[in-house]
């Protein structure tokens, strides 16, 4: 797939531990080591870490953003996924209502979590 | 891979939106269905809902087992992961030193997790 204009932003919880924080921001290096997708990736968090959610998304309009998909990295749909996320998005949606902001399936709804969480449990036993 | 005598416990964080809660219960159900290396595999919640880690892990035990893996279902390794998942299983292992508990490595370290990421945030396109 060639690049788009798609810009991708992956929000995680945001931790009192740094390298929690870091080991996020790590994720979204290697994925923009590994994308020929998107035109821009970064990662926010929604609350404890920065950048928060709304600086995140205002740097990507700064940055000549039109089409912008947010990515929960959570693995259930608990209260972040379902009201705290699309909440601080909407904020961020009413400013720039001619900039598309969709946000996709969180990550635990991938179809293939439950052979990845298998397989990490295989490698786990000693 | 055969059957082996490990029981794995999939420990997730636990919300207070019940569906979230029977999300993790149902991929419990999808990994004994799709699994053929454990000998039981049953989920908890770190807190909030019900089993706890401490009410799964003595369920276990009771059901003979001596050998458990406990994976977080977490992706990043914040406080829970780093603190109070072993704290709470440490409780346990006390109690019953004769069972052995290892904790595996949390879910979001696994090596496919970006690759994971892009794949849904693909998707998610739309």
């Amino acid at each position: 797939m060639t690049k788009n204009n798609t810009f991708l932003l992956l929000v995680a919880h945001g931790s009192r531990r740094q390298s929690s924080n870091d080991e996020i921001r790590c994720l979204a290096e290697q994925l923009k080591a590994m994308d020929h997708t998107f035109a821009k990736i970064d990662c926010a968090f929604l609350e404890i870490a920065e950048p928060s959610i709304q600086q995140a998304l205002l740097g990507f309009v700064a940055g000549g953003a039109k089409d912008i998909l947010v990515l929960p990295y959570f693995l259930s749909a608990g209260r972040h996924v379902a009201i705290d996320i699309p909440e601080q998005v909407q904020q961020v949606k009413i400013q720039f209502p001619e900039v598309k902001i969709e946000i996709a399936t969180y990550l635990g709804a991938s179809k293939n979590i439950a052979e990845m969480v298998l397989q990490q449990a295989i490698e786990g036993m000693v």
